[in-house]
């Protein structure tokens, strides 16, 4: 097939756009844990001036020469030591003024862990886990990150096996509705919530019971492997 | 509170990082119709060298001072006069090598559109509706584009009353399994099929019926405005 002359050369093309190749891309990570009953996310201060004393999400330029996705995980390892942690890309932000340093575009992924098994340092200055529900203003547009991830994953939970990661390998159905509860912010109907995990086939009776706790000791399930 | 003397402004990082911000980005729209009892994908000849020949997405640099979500719709306009469509924010294609003009990470947009109703300048050379099926290879990363788009819708297809938007106002329930079918590449059980829909809410009954059909002629439904 014969190009058509009106068909002009990636360089060319380039050339006449210089202006457009001056954007900063970034990645944010809105890794989301479950403690004390309420749904945490991983924090940091941010360390721009313009947004001084603020929390941001985990986050870094992406560099000149690599992938978007590996920028991620680079991000979560360096800041967290965190590696083989599954990380889903949910949302583009891109609003021109959302970044003091000029046009900078990022791109949120989002991860589910068990607290209790990943340990790593935080303390209270610099890396901590912070409950959504306090956050009320955060660096950047965080916040509206935050919640666009929190919305997708409401989206998904019953279509997903998702919330099992953010739970330890053996857990009550109880602890598992006030999970639900917590990501979908309404109570739900004990009754039909188990009926409503029973179809998906995701959970496995291990057996065991739980212990030391003050109602109806209730059996402790966990996911299928197949399901994770 | 004290800024701690480690915070730096946005205008000091952003110098340190100069070699970070030379990024290009674009949108990409995937424009999926349904004719012929194919899904079908709106495609131009791309006007680059490099790939003389292949059909492409309708995609644009994203100009400097341009929004990200407002790109797709001037896009959208420009290629197709196409006004009021909605779009819907798919995922962001980062890998560095995708784009022979060097770093240039585009942000993928998908809609819905009942071709019939939609009338707009298409010709088979430049601007043309082609079944999915049939494009095996394209442009840049296009056909990876447009299979995650696919995905993504066949995931939504029983969550959101996505699907209604490629048919005509009045449809029978046949035309619309066979829709369903299409887009998950696979053959539905007519009366679980017809369960599935109806525990939804989201059809009304028009009381009208098919005419001029070979079989034997059925109700034709509307997709109830709340569901829209």
């Amino acid at each position: 097939m014969n190009s058509s002359p009106s068909l002009k050369s990636a360089a060319v093309e380039k050339q006449s756009h210089q202006s457009y190749f001056k954007i900063g891309l970034s990645v944010d990570c809105v890794i989301l844990g479950y403690a004390n009953k309420e749904l945490q996310v991983l924090v940091i201060k941010s360390d721009l001036k313009e947004f001084a004393g603020q929390w941001s999400l985990l986050g870094d330029l992406v560099r000149p020469e690599e992938d978007l996705d590996n920028a991620s995980y680079r991000v979560l390892e360096e800041r967290t030591g965190l590696k083989n942690v599954y990380l889903e890309q949910v949302h583009a932000f891109g609003t021109r003024d959302r970044h003091p340093s000029g046009r900078v575009i990022t791109i949120a992924y989002y991860s589910l862990i068990d607290i209790q098994n990943h340990k790593m340092q935080v303390n209270e200055h610099e890396l901590t886990w912070k409950p959504v529900r306090t956050l009320k203003k955060m660096a950047f547009d965080h916040r509206k990150i935050l919640d666009t991830c929190l919305l997708r994953l409401s989206e998904q939970v019953f279509d997903k096996p998702l919330l099992f990661n953010l739970l330890p390998v053996k857990f009550a159905l109880r602890d598992l509705q006030e999970l639900y509860e917590s990501v979908l912010g309404e109570t739900l109907d004990r009754r039909n919530f188990r009926k409503k995990i029973a179809v998906k086939h995701w959970l496995r009776d291990t057996g065991d019971m739980e212990k030391s706790v003050v109602h109806r000791p209730g059996r402790l399930y966990t996911v299928k492997a197949a399901s994770k």
